[in-house]
């Protein structure tokens, strides 16, 4: 069994606290927070696990494999590369760090000295995605022709990162999960509006400019009163359909959509009438798929499914997405893509 | 009774028809078409009323006092301009002209002639849009702080005129009709994708920076197999968000929302949860209300709800969104807003 | 050519008339109602048919070779019996008649003299209702379990029949449509309420006893603010679910559900996960195609789909529930089933 | 603190043994199963809290101030009645027990030693219940007219109740909490089905004639593939819809409805169009309610809200819809409404 001690223990840590102690490989050594109290808080009244403040006692524990760190982004860089340093494998919250360079610092330490650094894109771990990857990577939904994504509600509004930063690291880790290996974003651009004049974007456009010449685009917004969040697929032979509230069926896919000329001279399209299908599909708690991915790429040496490099790529579209959105919603190429 | 002429016996004529015959105040007088087939078609074995395939004896005809013209919009201002030249009244389908240039034309025209030139922005008549206009320009829902709209459904491929030119004029007319006079458009972006190399974007991206700093933003597609039709007007007192395909219901109105800081330098904002009003509203077809407003405008010597000036207003944008998309995305300055 | 004229300018009326206006094999003669006024008001201001107010006009007119009868109920032993005895196919509105012994009569009547009785239950002929009668005596979804309709509004109090006599015509011709031919109802248990003392039910429920042991329960509602209607057909090999208020998908077909154990000592169940498919379904007024089935049962000398046998069905089963409701919901034996 | 035991590891053992952990004025002591490993199973790798597979011990325990059951039905009244007799509080869930004279022996034992007995009827604390049972009872709803509640789900088929003992107490008990003193249920009808011959009804509807004239009617079924949940409460001056599975506004008001005519000749009826309000809800969760109010009930000496009466007034009418189901679907009069 992998011993992990939980790092931080905010609005994210009890997920972490709970899931780690349902999860038979891995066993939960010891929760921190710089605030005491709030670590005992999070395990109760009722809890063998011992509570600390000093991050140095976790780190210098021998029955301490792996941290699991649920920090604010800004201390990032700081507390993974300690545990790294320390010779931990590291489960860190997204985004990997505030800059694509930190990032960069991380993941080279990490493969450098052969540990696991994992990211918690918790969404890539749900039924629905994996599904949605098999179906895009295997070919049935055809060539990706647009992603279309939705993600809006009542949010906090985060002292110091925009929108951007707070929620689209959700709709870019999903999509660098689903789309295939030889489809990567190159250029990012952003449009957004501060209604209030709080110095940061509530409500953000993105659109991802693919390889393939498709386009992905992700409606990011603080102040809707109603939720929606949906992901739309279209690709060339069927289109998914992902409402993530519904939870009955949240996954459809279409068999009716456009037929394309291909490539004779004749360009004119038809429509296909098909059927929908909602695929059944596993339950479970998204969390407790990213448990058991971390304590196996710890057991068999491995990069994790959202490794430290997937972590760096969202970072690398999201400095774009800044940079677009100051200079006014041109497109911004991306430094680094799936095979930088 | 205000005698009126159909021209143009394609996919938009027959609604036309209907809502002239079922209007008091209009009178039907014939409808013409080049295919006279498809003209005798539209109005069935059963009708007194004429077909034709003569533009030059409708304008001829006394009894014509206005025309309604649902032609290809390549058309528009030869139709448009014989009309007004021989002195009718005349309703035409979205978009006004092919070019801000032609629009213009036949906008001048009308004036110096003091015939009502009119849009048939069929949306803006509906009980929904009215409610809105109502709502936005009385102050109910205080600032708009952002405008999010989503148009996307399986639709033909237009042979040619991209999906922006095709699905935008909606959402432009409705933010028209419903914003304050003050809140102009100031410039537009636009991202699209043509997947399928037709030569034309089939998905598309719109983002209108108006001139309170809020951003209005359309989302229009002809390739997805799920229908869409949202539009969320995020105000600061209030949300409307309208459901076109809420048969029911289509409108809410959310009293929840963000506190915003009002000025101080405590720059933290706070939450209301509060009720969900779905206002109880009126029945009826919109295309009803446009030839009772276009009868109307005649009747009355005034410009219609939807006026020449309005759609030209709405082709400055559509300019715009074509300009930009040409240049990668960058924001295109509004030439003509409101106030032009 | 089929010659038809329409008697009854009220509720129903204008589609009838706009219907058959519509399909080809049929030419309307003329539109008939006591009132003058209303028959020409339906026709309208551009229409070459005639309007009469004289009954006896229409059945001696040789161009009427049959009739659309959109009178009150009451009326209908009266007006069709008149038309059968003029030698006039009929085509009339649910429910046949008052009672089974009327509806009995009309039907007598028809078939003594060779002509068209067809019963205008226009669910009948929608798509959706035409699939699940393939799907049901197909075998596809196995034996029939249950069947369950809800089919509540804000409707109009009637003055002379409560709201089962109303609305209940709907679920049992549907029922009467669908089922196999060995699977008929038995007997029949209603519970109604009557909350204001108007002296009739305004909210009931009926449950009808299959032969195959099975129930089919509807839940009828003239005062529910929201409008529903489900019908959920439950067999041993799928379920369908038709939402008739979705305009998209109504119709839904799951692959889950019990796997039921087969003779066996073992009285266990176990459960299918499967998916959940809405097919694709044409599209098309189902108004059109009851003309198409009324022109085709006249034109080729056989009975309608729907036709005064079907209408006895439902008459019988009304009755019982009518007994039922008398009787303090205790079932009441059916006396007319498919097959007398 | 009060030191609480749970009786029974099994289905819904685990969510007691949550919700009392995080209960402030709860401590608790032991988890108690036949089966000592799934005791511990519940309890899992990292508590404090003893597991034991002794009733005895647990109830000779003087840290033990209440027990919480959640043992199948048919043991309720043996293990109740043994912490009864050892000075223990109790809360159990639903049913009380097997029959109302098994449930009358507990209620009566209770009362005399003076101890609370509470049914965990868990919906009756959700905040929406709580805000319907304000509704009702303050007047907001006007008269109820009819009570409609659909059910319905893939559902275990249990080895010794059939679908009315499962699922209807739920219905029941929140109509028991729901419906203001003076209306009381006073007969109960029942209509079911077995379709696989299994000895119990899997298809069920119940109608439970009130004292006041109207009806409250439920849909409960286990073999129904779509998951449904919806309650409505008809009023004379409002209705109340609630649908459970709409996590975001699971309660809407009408304003729209009939209006009656009051006691003149005149019997007509009019409409009001008003709009719909979906109340702004407290969030939480009921099973934390439930604890909360038990906890407060032993503190306070006083019976909790849903005491041993209310659950004996459930089994009163389980017993009658049984009874019905036996006999035909003929109404059972109900022996012990609410005053007995």
């Amino acid at each position: 069994m992998v011993g992990v001690a939980v790092i931080g223990a905010g609005y994210w840590g009890p997920n972490l606290v709970r899931n780690i102690q349902a999860t038979p490989q891995l066993r939960l050594t010891s929760v921190c927070d710089m605030n005491l109290a709030r670590a005992e808080a999070v395990l109760g009244r009722y809890s063998t696990v011992r509570a600390t403040s000093s991050l140095q006692e976790v780190l210098a524990d021998p029955e301490v494999d792996a941290v699991a760190i649920a920090t604010p982004a800004a201390t990032h860089l700081e507390v993974a590369m300690a545990a790294l340093e320390a010779g931990k494998h590291v489960l860190v919250e997204k985004p990997l760090a505030s800059s694509y360079v930190d990032g960069h610092k991380l993941v080279t330490t990490a493969e450098e000295r052969g540990l696991v650094l994992m990211l918690d894109h918790t969404f890539c771990y749900t039924p629905v995605v994996q599904r949605l990857r098999e179906l895009v990577r295997g070919g049935e939904l055809g060539d990706v022709q647009y992603v279309d994504s939705v993600r809006i509600n009542l949010g906090l509004v985060q002292p110091d990162i925009d929108v951007l930063w707070d929620l689209a690291p959700h709709d870019l880790s999903i999509l660098d999960s689903v789309l295939p290996d030889d489809v990567t974003p190159v250029a990012v651009a952003a449009h957004g509006s501060d209604p209030a004049g709080l110095g940061r974007a509530c409500v953000a456009y993105l659109s991802v400019q693919l390889s393939s010449g498709a386009i992905a685009h992700a409606h990011v917004n603080w102040l809707s009163p109603t939720k929606i969040r949906t992901t739309i697929i279209g690709g060339s032979r069927r289109t998914a359909v992902w409402n993530d509230l519904d939870p009955i069926q949240p996954l459809a896919l279409y068999d009716r959509g456009v037929d394309w000329p291909d490539g004779t001279e004749d360009r004119r399209v038809s429509y296909r009438i098909g059927d929908m299908v909602a695929p059944a599909l596993p339950t479970g708690e998204a969390l407790r798929a990213v448990m058991a991915e971390f304590a196996a790429a710890i057991t068999e040496g491995r990069p994790a499914l959202t490794d430290g490099r997937s972590g760096l790529r969202v970072l690398a579209q999201l400095e774009a997405a800044s940079a677009s959105l100051a200079a006014g919603g041109v497109f911004v190429p991306v430094e680094n893509g799936r095979t930088a």
